[in-house]
């Protein structure tokens, strides 16, 4: 039974796989362009990061003379090469200290197969070359890693056993890996009903979220407890609710379950959709409470917990003039689009997706004092180690 | 006065870095689309491909519990996945016949980072996963190795010291990291006046190209050299000639060196571009000679040549009806721009390239026979591993 129903969940995982991504390009609402609030959540907790990496062992590594990071769900924006290039300097500042030879670096920039992998490459650095080396060294404009792209679903294998030393992985890990198969099904209790997201739904839908957030969190613990090298660590963050009530999602719901239900709605009452073509549509987002989060690290036990707090993020709005209702309204859908815009065009085409994102800017324009004021994002920031049992 | 002239180099090389690549995408004049005749090039050498294999040590790897393999130049059509799928398989095999249990696979794509990886990485078949190991090994479409591509240039280092066993380069290596500067300097002696290759060119011209094949295949190989595991192989296949006189280029020289040379001296002559815009443009392809080849491997000193020799690739035309000189002509002109057709529109635009392209069609047309009759291909093969001087 189980092997049947993990069968049926890998067909399905791989529909979405080769759809789910952040809007590529450079354009307008593309993610490279709506993800400054990330890159400023990421650098709020720098600190956390720096925790993590000053738990790696930097004697005992497998290869002693390569260190391998990877970011996970790095999407084609710059913040995947900020951190990576923060995390190879961070940890060859701690070989220098420790007066240990640095080794060479090697990052990999992973995310599904549809994620644009081009536009990334593009905002790499040159590497430094060993013959201007030491010119270069200075230079910031350089990378001093060899990197690659690796596209794939991190919540299988992506990577050789044993071969890497640092997983990072932001604002990914709440992305599941499909809508529960239930939650669209009509006859199903879990069905979700009127609604394109968790957030307000009925307790089975809830659950259905629920099991597929477990399975698929467990399902990248398995993993990256095969590809992580013993001394090696992992920093994880993504998005997190305050509530322990799932259908409360905090700020993914306020992004997700307000302003975006509510043009979904317009749509089906101007009989542009039908309700049923909304009702096959939902958000495979998922905000675990710290304690959804605990349950499924600890029913893996490869990893200690060396952190796990709830971090608060702030908006994912940035605006140059807060009391500009209309460009809050725009930010916010700008912010909406460039996350789940893909999945909205593949699911309605792309004239139905730009008059449900008008409405989605038009009613969080209505509402922008609301907006800025309560669109809160909340993220769980886990930083996980090998138990000492696991170290084989 | 080297180092000087090296950051010259880098300098000039990031930009063709930043711009060659074969044609993106999946429309007609696509890369993917036009590259049938390389398959069945590849095809035809799969033999020596094997011997290569088999040189290859499979006991004494350094980490026995991984097997890595290299594509350089991979371009984004499907043929680096056949090809990378083809080493996969004969290895596993080599591992099972010699009783040892097979350790994971991992492939690198590599191209320079203009390179279309997003249409390389659609076309992946999904990973083998765990959970269906059993039903799913059987079949075709999926694979076995892990995957990732690697935007750089081969002419510098891309891999961490010591860490690839096979190294895989088809259709590459005659691209110049760059069109020798002194080519296009109109003061300088080897300015290739009224030329666009060095097909046909003066002595001075032809120098000048030479000198920046060997540079540029010595970085290859010195690269390689510190990447290539101890007991490794690499297979690298390039255009070559049979002449020893550089600027009879064979095959490259009638795809480059008549009738797209005859269609820049039409716009030229049609007031459409200026001779001199005509004369800074050069295609940086050098097909080699056997002894060009051989004495830069030999000059550089690391590797054995287990085998070089020149094979006759045949067309690198495509075409159901020989007779029909319209599908002659468009065979040509697209397969000149699926490799040339992002640099002449960086050099003339787009409306121009699409004029120049038309020329080439329309001159190849005329003469469809001769092209059907003479355009022929031979290939330089090499077969390399490590002196065993070299191995440390």
């Amino acid at each position: 039974m189980a092997a049947k129903g993990e069968k049926n969940v890998a067909v399905c995982n791989m529909k979405l796989e080769r759809l789910l991504s952040m809007k590529g390009g450079k354009g307008q609402d593309s993610y490279a362009n709506n993800s400054q609030a990330q890159a400023m959540h990421a650098r709020s907790m720098l600190h956390l990061l720096e925790e993590t990496l000053d738990n790696v062992d930097i004697s005992s590594s497998g290869n002693p003379r390569l260190f391998t990071v990877v970011d996970l769900g790095c999407s084609s924006g710059s913040n995947t090469v900020h951190v990576i290039d923060f995390i190879v300097k961070h940890i060859s500042k701690r070989f220098e200290l420790a007066g240990i030879e640095p080794p060479e670096f090697s990052a990999f920039f992973s995310d599904l197969p549809s994620n644009d992998f081009n536009t990334l490459f593009q905002l790499l650095p040159p590497l430094v070359s060993n013959s201007c080396m030491e010119e270069c060294l200075a230079a910031d404009g350089n990378r001093s890693y060899f990197a690659a792209g690796v596209p794939g679903s991190f919540y299988r294998r992506l990577f050789p056993a044993r071969s890497i030393d640092v997983f990072h992985s932001a604002f990914s890990l709440h992305w599941l890996s499909q809508v529960p198969e239930s939650v669209t099904e009509k006859r199903s209790a879990a069905y979700n009903r009127g609604r394109v997201f968790i957030h307000g739904a009925g307790e089975k839908t809830a659950k259905a979220y629920k099991k597929q957030f477990q399975a698929d969190l467990g399902g990248f613990l398995r993993a990256r407890g095969q590809e992580l090298k013993r001394g090696g660590s992992m920093f994880l963050v993504c998005l997190g609710r305050t509530s322990l009530d799932p259908t409360d999602q905090g700020g993914a719901g306020l992004l997700f379950g307000t302003h975006f239900q509510d043009a979904w709605d317009d749509l089906v009452l101007e009989g542009l959709v039908t309700a049923e073509k909304r009702d096959g549509f939902n958000i495979p987002v998922y905000a675990p409470s710290l304690q959804d989060f605990r349950e499924v690290v600890e029913a893996d036990g490869s990893f200690v917990m060396e952190k796990l707090v709830v971090f608060k993020g702030g908006s994912p709005l940035v605006v140059s003039e807060p009391d500009d209702a209309v460009e809050v309204g725009r930010a916010f859908s700008s912010s909406c689009r460039s996350v789940a815009g893909v999945l909205v065009e593949a699911h309605i085409g792309e004239e139905l997706s730009h008059e449900l994102f008008t409405r989605v800017e038009r009613r969080a324009t209505r509402h922008a004092n609301e907006v800025l004021e309560n669109l809160q994002f909340f993220h769980i920031v886990a930083s996980l180690s090998f138990a000492s049992t696991s170290r084989n």
